[in-house]
């Protein structure tokens, strides 16, 4: 079979040369190679100015980034045994790593499947297609997850925002098996009930697990605030390590019931209670009434999803972090957390910096914390790189 | 009393009111007060360019950082009353954090005391002083740990070459109590022998504590090699894990004597090996004779101690990363550290990147970690945030 080729601009092969798997729609010589005669996910060999060949991708003339390396031999096409290989490799990791199958077991560009985000919950298995390079291989992917971890079950959580950028239908879908409407996992000896089909994203963050181990060590028979709860991973973690007490804060009813149910699944109903509201709302309303905690835990969804909203959306980690430290007791830790890529780890310390220097506070960071080795780092995509967890001290100035 | 002042140039008290405390030499007004005129480690007000006071500090005419501001509080002088606030806020993070006294206690600037390192081993203290103005109050430092934490001796190794900037001499000396040859620690399970009177630094390093921590997931029935090995650190933490078999390079005699002893203390002395040699050439020689491993952890000293190391420091790591990954086995992972502040978290990433382009591998960054939480970072000092800690996984390219 003989593959379309994509030819690049000049000078446009460097990145990719450096490691990079993304190719953006004005990187592409559109004379050579118009991107109009492409489908949506068709494979391609892309190719340098000069048309020697880069290696094999697949190609989307709909979207910004118009191509994806998937491997540097160009007869390595992104197929069931290529899927198949990919997954073992990122298997292997796992299994080094984790006693039981509860993670995330694809990190797109990360673990060399690019569109494809895949999380285990023991027999479920729940992936997230957001290319139309990836839509294309619903069948392969199946397959290979099938032959791999062989899970009783396998979801396909196609709803995310992201995939109308690749002009692709959001939808959720059981692609074999019986997927409950519930499972459960368990977090540093800690029981959480989880949604795969209507729970945010495939239904839990695996991303914060390590930071959450840190929380632990800094709760004991101390009050916790957890600002966006979502379904009290950090709260009713910080409550099963000795906390005195924990109000959760979360907007959804929904999730808020979920908390509940949670805590009570831990044995640590009697210490946790629930806030369904705004976030900010709430912090404000908790200031004006004098509450204080020991330790706040701000782990907000992204403020900021795309670079033309870093201004706007830095303003808000401000607001948020401002509004934190005013309800944190003398001596307290402020749990500072953006999954924002576009919020960068400077940019975080100049914002709680700035923030404490105006409340007239002085703050150590004591820890700076990542996403967990799930999610791997892909060391020449800088995006891969997104979680910053900072545990910082706040003394009086 | 009234205090000297120091006065700052025409906008050279923006660093200083954004939360940083050091003073350069340049931002000095000297036509209004004269570098000369000042005592090292004399006390001062420093002022900005039209007179108004900015806080407290100490001075040192001799060295490039010539002030460091010690409080935003005009009247709170560095005497014995502050050092033993400051210890106090101090302890009250590692008491939080620690079951037992063997940690980083003071950690200069990011705990309010520039110029002060100080390391407990149980009974033992060991701090060490770096400027000037810490120097005159050696006195009051030492009265204030006894106040503290009521150890039974004091160690001050004051024979680090950064005191030769700030014109001090070199020499090891006893406070008070009877100071051990050696003391025991325990880390994660592991005891090791450390020696406070002639180790380097002050005998430990525990500022890598908790990456020493991960290590231990990634080494069960695997052979791991500790290129920089000090004590065995790593490499005894290692076998401890479950290592199947440990090497550890190390250039000096005494210190590979300690590491046989301290595997022999934990009783892993069958699957830990000493190679006595310089690390570059080990590794050359290790590679000739094809022995290959699971897991490299490279733990350097700092290649890059000054800004203008930068390239040939970046050199140095660049070199030492590709011959660890030149002895790695298939899907191995390397572990790379660095504890140079001018090898900044983005060029190491990138040495990492370039080294596996070069050796057509393709690289994972699974862990990012940084310093222990005993080594706060002040968030508006960059230079207390200095350890990085990357564990990539090295696959085929």
């Amino acid at each position: 079979m003989t593959l379309a080729r994509l030819r690049l601009n000049k000078n446009e092969d460097r990145r990719i040369r450096a490691g990079h798997v993304w190719v953006f729609s004005n990187e592409v010589n559109t004379s050579v190679t118009p991107l109009a005669q492409f489908e949506p996910g068709q494979p391609v060999l892309i190719e340098d100015a000069n048309g020697h060949a880069l290696g094999a991708g697949y190609v989307n003339p709909h979207a910004l980034i118009c191509a994806r390396l998937v491997s540097r031999h160009s007869d390595h096409l992104l197929d069931q045994s290529l899927i198949t290989h990919r997954l073992n490799v990122a298997l292997s990791l796992r299994e080094r790593l984790y006693e039981a199958p509860y993670y995330r077991l694809v990190f797109g560009d990360s673990d060399g499947l690019p569109g494809l985000v895949v999380d285990r919950y023991g027999e479920l298995v729940v992936a997230q297609i957001t290319t139309a390079g990836m839509e294309r291989l619903k069948p392969e992917i199946a397959a290979a997850l099938q032959k791999v971890v062989h899970p009783s079950a396998l979801l396909f959580r196609n709803d995310s925002a992201s995939r109308e950028l690749e002009g692709l239908p959001r939808y959720v879908e059981t692609a074999f098996g019986e997927v409950p409407e519930s499972v459960m996992l368990e977090e540093h000896g800690v029981r959480f009930a989880v949604s795969p089909q209507t729970g945010q994203k495939t239904g839990w963050f695996y991303d914060q697990r390590p930071n959450r181990m840190r929380l632990r060590h800094y709760v004991k028979e101390l009050k916790v605030l957890d600002v966006f709860s979502y379904l009290g991973a950090w709260g009713i973690q910080a409550a099963a390590a000795g906390a005195e007490s924990v109000l959760c804060i979360e907007s959804s009813q929904r999730a808020a019931e979920a908390i509940r149910a949670n805590a009570e699944l831990n044995g640590v109903g009697a210490r946790v209670s629930t806030l369904r509201a705004d976030a900010f709302e709430a912090l404000r309303d908790l200031r004006s009434a004098r509450e204080r905690f020991d330790v706040v835990v701000l782990d907000p969804p992204a403020f900021i999803k795309r670079k033309k909203d870093v201004r706007e959306g830095t303003q808000a980690y401000q607001r948020v972090n401002q509004m934190a430290m005013q309800v944190l007791a003398k001596d307290g830790v402020l749990v500072s957390c953006s999954c924002s890529y576009h919020m960068q780890r400077d940019a975080l310390v100049s914002v709680l910096l700035r923030t404490g220097h105006h409340l007239d506070r002085f703050l150590e960071i004591v820890e700076e914390g990542h996403q967990g080795p799930d999610h791997p780092v892909h060391p020449a995509i800088p995006e891969t790189s997104y979680l910053k967890c900072f545990f910082a001290r706040v003394l009086p100035g």
